[in-house]
Order: structure tokens, then C-alpha cells, then sequence
């Protein structure tokens, strides 16, 4: 299992299994085939097949995956079977709503030190964590062996907040920024862009009412790479 | 320009080009080439020749693009060179945040409707818009004429507020809910989804501390849909 070899892409998808495969252990389902999976998550059975192709040999001929196994094998693919704390940077409504989301908990992270630049926040706790002044975001990252952070600061501050983090020794970002962040060739980024997520939906909507429906379409438009001639 | 034979994962690239375009005329930088556009978007010089290449000519040899003229036509592509309405369903912590995102109103969009489940809000106003009763979603979007609509209630919740938003006319959905939803062929859908951001990122965390750079890397891991082989 080689970190160069296997693009970035696939690995993305990974957490959209691994959601799917717990649903369906949920449901009592504990066999699939690269179909049904593949309906559940949005992308094709080939896909689904050639993704998990990277990590070695699951399904068995004629009788699908096995869900359980499945699920632990990928869990355990993108460290999940363990917790990761993560620093959030701003408390504006933003990163209020991120400090009080749940979904984070509940799948295998942790926010553990909040920053924020006003200080009237300083100081106050969420769920456990103190405020702190996000003036001190290097250190504080530093000495709790921090590796992930979250932006949640607005656009022109945040360059400067993930310096700081990446500084501090992150090497994994969530950024809500609308930027494009510059950051070095051993630091991980994703983007959380509703606004150009909705920018290339209307590009669907072109001479609407009634709308015609597009002859090809991707279900899960986030997680699909494929091109034209799939 | 044909719907069908341009891959969505180019249309999920042009609003960067439209945000990217617009900051260099901001710098007021008038041509560029693509190798130039393509270190600011994250992606390779080819990827930006290519994804444009599906929407006419627009560079010229050895003169690069011009940036205001390259704006104006993604611009119109995407078919933001208008305002497009949005129902905003959902209004606790993560629907407030949205409510009070300016980032939408700058780029097209204007949530024009807000529906909560909680009584309380009904009736309140946020920025000039009232909050009504959830279950009053389908016939006012079906009276507004509402196509795209976002969802910020909880997971469980959040197939049936697709529906109705759907019965209503919605056409386009941007989904925060942290569960996959079915819909229509002719309803497109993106994911706002940082818990698999997340998820997707501790990949790269592997042993870490010292942390080993991988050989290849994409920057901006969510635009980028290149196989390994490019």
C-alpha cells in the first residue's frame, strides 16, 4: 500500500463506503455486491470495484463483499479505528456551528482546542474545550501534538491562521475559507466551498421551467471522477 | 455545448476558475497563461487547456488568456451573470450560519425563503426574509418558483425535506445533511460533507510525527480528478 500510487480521488471516496457500510450493518445487511453498493453510494459497480482494487482482494466471486469486513478493512485504511483531535480556528457562526456539530464525535474526531479572535469568546467553554486566543494558535498546536486543523475564519484572515497551524506542526487542513490557500507539499488540504458548489449547479439549470432532464447524469456529483467516456 | 458530453467534474471546477479569475482582475492582471491560472486553481496547466476546451477557444498562442473576457464567459456558462433564488431549509446552528453567509449574495445567490421546524423561529426575519413553517415547504417553492433549495436539518430529516423540496420544483440541491440522498434523474445534488473531508485526510496522517512527504500530491485535493497517470 504505496501513498503515490493510489490517487487522490479514490481515497476521498472512502468515507462515503465507509458511511454506506455502516448504514447497512445498521440494517442487518452483512453481504453486497459491487451493484448494490454502488447504488448506495452514487457511483458504478466498476468504480466500486476498481477503488477497492488499491487495497488489496474483498469481494468473493459470486458472492459479493462481506459488509462488516469491508467496513473494518477500510476503517482501518484511513486510521478511523482510532481519535484525532483537531484545532478549530474562529468562532463566528461558523465555527460555532462546527464546535456544536456532532457528526464530528461520532467518526473518530475531536474538536480539542478552539481559537478565536474575539475576546469576548476567549475564555468561555464548548463541550470541555476553553476558548483561546487565536494569537496563540503555534504554540498551543505545538505542545498538544496537533495535526489537523479547521478553518473557519473569514477569507482574509486565512492565510495567516493556517501558517500559524501548519507552523504549530498541522499537516492536515479543513479549510471554510473562500481562498484558495497557498500551504507546502507535506500538508493535506480539503475545501468546504458551498458557494462554488452551488456556482456549477446552475450550470444545470440553464433555461429552465420545464426542465430537460441531462441524458448522462451523476448522482453524487461530489464524489464522481469519471469522464466522459465512462 | 451539449450537456451530456461535458463531464460534471469539469462544471465543479469552473466556479474555482470564476472565483480565481476574478481576485487576478482584482490585482488587475489582464492576461494569463494557463500555467499561471492553473498554480492559482490547484490544478495542472493541461487540466485548465482541457476543461476550457469543452466551451470553445479561448486562449491565444503564446499570449495567454485574456482574464476579464475568460471571467465573463465561465461567468455565463455557469449561468451566474444572474440571481438565482434558494430555499434555505433548516435553522438551527448550521442553518443560521448559512442564513448569515454573505458569500452566497456576492456570487448569484439569494436565499429568498427560510423554513424551520421549530415554532420559535417561525415568524422571525433574517435580513429581510421570514422564517416560515416547514411543512409549508412545497407549495411556497412551487409559488416562488424556487429551483434550488439547501438542506440544514438533521440526517434523518433530510430525505423527506428533499422530497418536498422536489415536489415543490427544486431542481438543484445543495445537501449539508450527512446522509446520501435519492433523487429524480433530472434533480442535480451536491454534498457539503466535511465529516468525509475529514475522514478522507487522516489517510495521509498514516505514522505520522515526523510525517513523510508523499512523492505526488494534489493541492487542492477536491477539484482534482486526474488519475495517477497524469
Amino acid at each position: 500500500m504505496k501513498n503515490d500510487v493510489i490517487p487522490d480521488v479514490v481515497i476521498r471516496r472512502l468515507p462515503v463506503y465507509v458511511r454506506t457500510l455502516r448504514q447497512m450493518l445498521t440494517e442487518n445487511i452483512t453481504t453486497a455486491s459491487s451493484e448494490e453498493l454502488g447504488t448506495r453510494v452514487g457511483v458504478s459497480a466498476a468504480q466500486i470495484r476498481r477503488d477497492l482494487s488499491y487495497f488489496g482482494r474483498f469481494g468473493k466471486q459470486g458472492k459479493g463483499y462481506d459488509v462488516g469486513r469491508l467496513e473494518e478493512a477500510v476503517t482501518r485504511i484511513l486510521h478511523l479505528d482510532r481519535q484525532w483531535d483537531a484545532a478549530l480556528v474562529g468562532f463566528g457562526h461558523l465555527g460555532q456551528a462546527i464546535a456544536q456539530y456532532h457528526g464530528f464525535e461520532e467518526n473518530s474526531f475531536r474538536i480539542s482546542t478552539i481559537f478565536a479572535r474575539n475576546l469576548d469568546h476567549v475564555g468561555q467553554q464548548v463541550n470541555g474545550v476553553v476558548i483561546l486566543d487565536q494569537r496563540a494558535i503555534t504554540p498551543v498546536v505545538r505542545e498538544m501534538g496537533v495535526l489537523i486543523g479547521i478553518i473557519a475564519v473569514p477569507a482574509a484572515a486565512a492565510q495567516a491562521v493556517a501558517d500559524q497551524l501548519i507552523e504549530g506542526g498541522v499537516r492536515a487542513i479543513l479549510n471554510y475559507a473562500p481562498v484558495i490557500l497557498r500551504v507546502p507539499e507535506d500538508v493535506w488540504m480539503r475545501e468546504i466551498d458551498p458557494t462554488s458548489a452551488l456556482q456549477s449547479l446552475t450550470y444545470y439549470l440553464a433555461g429552465t421551467r420545464p426542465v430537460e432532464a441531462p441524458r448522462h447524469k451523476h448522482r453524487a456529483g461530489n464524489l464522481v471522477d469519471e469522464a466522459a467516456g465512462e
